[in-house]
């Protein structure tokens, strides 16, 4: 634990099956008027839609909802809804969905009550937080980006062709987060391996830097391992329980700080998939997954020995019969076979990129990185090289 | 993650060298009144107690005192702790030291203002808290319990002779903490080490429960590995601030409810070690080290595959080339290794245990267990085999 940190998040989680008995009670804490934030209606044909609104009913409280977020939110629905929360003074703003409903409130909640635009003032300038913020909450019900435990929020400028993500400060968390693994079963499998994705990706993001030898990297040694056997039971039988549940708690763990304490991160996967995903509008663990394998070979020599490690501790591979540079080379191609196992696309052609939209990518990308520093040049090279 | 769970942990980490740059920050938000309460003097030896109390002048507080807390903090301090908050009006409680002067400082808060007796109301008959409580903050100077970041107070009621556990809701965790593992240099070995068997101690009662495969498992072992790699880095040298910090934070994550989510949990050691510990004084972990030994070699056999994942997954045990029994005894033996190499004694003997305390220590423990019940005749069949 080399570098100083601060650890304070104080979202409620209740997990399991009987989670959602304790919505009613945590509802008491706030007044009558609620916003209710959904996707695009899997919450209806998993019934539970009709059970949160019961409940909602039940409690008094008075709803205005907020339908068709998309999995890419968009400014404006963020707009829309800061105004739904300012014409009837919401309360508090439930989210129930996976990550974009739950990011898309957040920034609801920051927007609604902010003098000035606010995509200028805290996507673009991340400006500190100045104004009143209205409580979040959530009930999860695709995992995959952690917002359930976190505040962070992504969302995407269509008119400025920008995704652009901000961190907030811990009071815009979601109070309360109530993950019932079971509402996951349904989730198709694209989206659930594209989740899957985004988690192992986010803790490749916070292990992939430093030389250090801390805690924290041992902790997401032991998530990343969790997490590639229970994907592969969970694509066996999409109902197994402990493996649905396993995925959705190295999710929280994957983002909620816990496995980011004392790192410098990384995040340039996440930079150059933002851009990818402003123009092709792919899933986020799928552009990732096709962004990873070019990147890390266009770093590892920058960081070898953790890579070398990541080989031993994650894949199993017997790095002590091999060079440092050969296991470097073989966990990225066990990295690549499990992208493949997962069935998600390996190219950018294949979510929809075009050969032309591969300059404006890149050039519209934060350049950054940790091990290296990569500018827009080298995203371009890494571009092609998964075109 | 077969059971369900909340998890909620309200407490602030500030972290590393410069840490206690954050505490006239955080006093701001309380008043004037401070009840500082530290151990028998090592905060003063290491200049803590100089930069403290400065800080707490600058900040325009008002101090009252408790100093002197015992390793094994008695109910006779708490009670006179909780007379100076009422006579003092105290604001903040502000513990400065070990687990020891924390789980006082905890227990001081809830008995304050308690009707009727705090140790027969909370620590005997386990009643929910019901009374106002006084807000802790802690600033921590040696690792193992926990205590500055989860809400348990253990307490030795003298009288009575019964060292006694208690966990309280999320709100008696401390409000901060701070946590700069430099302060920890000076700590005499024998107490590092008893802490280091303390937090393995905390890890193995969570994970030896359940035939279940579940995200904490894994993090666990994380947990584990870190802890044995950096405590051998400790000891050839104490002032490795890299392996001195990953010790305290493995510390934190040990009990702070991260590494037991799901879990159903064991606890039968520190019930057996509590009664030890009253009985003797012995440091806690020293207590641990001791009973543990005996105690997973009358259990293993009903908890065989999680010993033999233990051997393989955190003690690089060759399990392939053994049977089941051979792989969960040679983990029990690495695990006594481990307890010669951190220098631990090995016998009640040597830590003050005479033959006749044997039964008494025996009768006066809660009997439990997960994997297996031990009844109080079995403790003593423990106890002697520890004689």
């Amino acid at each position: 634990m080399k570098f100083d940190f601060e650890y304070y998040n104080p979202t409620k989680i209740y997990f399991g099956k009987t989670a959602i008995d304790n919505l009613a009670d945590e509802l008491e804490n706030y007044g009558k008027n609620i916003l209710l934030v959904y996707g695009k209606g899997a919450i209806k044909s998993i019934g539970l839609y009709d059970k949160v609104t019961e409940i909602l009913k039940q409690s008094g409280k008075s709803v205005v909802e907020l339908a068709g977020i998309k999995s890419n939110p968009t400014y404006r629905q963020v707009l829309r809804g800061a105004d739904l929360v300012r014409k009837n003074n919401i309360d508090l703003i439930l989210a129930v969905g996976g990550g974009s409903v739950i990011d898309c409130s957040k920034a609801i909640s920051v927007s609604a009550y902010c003098e000035g635009d606010p995509w200028e003032k805290y996507w673009e300038n991340f400006e500190p937080l100045s104004n009143k913020t209205v409580p979040v909450a959530s009930i999860l019900t695709m995992t995959g980006t952690a917002s359930e435990m976190n505040a962070g929020s992504v969302i995407t400028n269509e008119e400025k062709m920008i995704k652009g993500g901000r961190v907030f400060t811990p009071n815009v968390n979601p109070k309360f987060s109530i993950l019932n693994p079971e509402y996951t079963y349904s989730v198709p499998k694209y989206q659930m391996v594209s989740g899957v994705f985004d988690i192992m990706s986010h803790l490749m993001e916070q292990y992939f830097s430093g030389d250090d030898d801390n805690t924290t990297d041992y902790v997401i040694e032991g998530v990343m391992e969790c997490l590639i056997n229970s994907v592969r039971k969970a694509l066996v039988n999409p109902q197994d329980y402990e493996a649905r549940s396993n995925i959705m708690w190295c999710a929280t763990l994957g983002l909620n700080s816990v496995t980011g304490l004392s790192k410098e991160q990384d995040w340039e996967v996440h930079n150059i998939e933002h851009q990818v995903g402003a123009y092709t509008d792919c899933a986020h663990g799928v552009g990732l997954a096709i962004v990873s394998i070019p990147y890390y070979k266009h770093i590892y020599k920058n960081g070898l020995d953790k890579f070398v490690r990541f080989a031993k501790k994650v894949w199993s591979v017997d790095v002590e019969s091999m060079t440092k540079e050969e296991a470097a080379l073989k966990v990225i191609e066990k990295l690549s076979d499990f992208i493949k196992e997962l069935g998600i696309p390996k190219s950018l052609r294949e979510v929809g990129a075009t050969e032309e939209m591969l300059t404006k990518i890149a050039n519209s990308t934060v350049p950054g990185g940790t091990y290296k520093h990569v500018d827009n040049d080298e995203i371009l090279e890494i571009l092609k090289e998964c075109y």
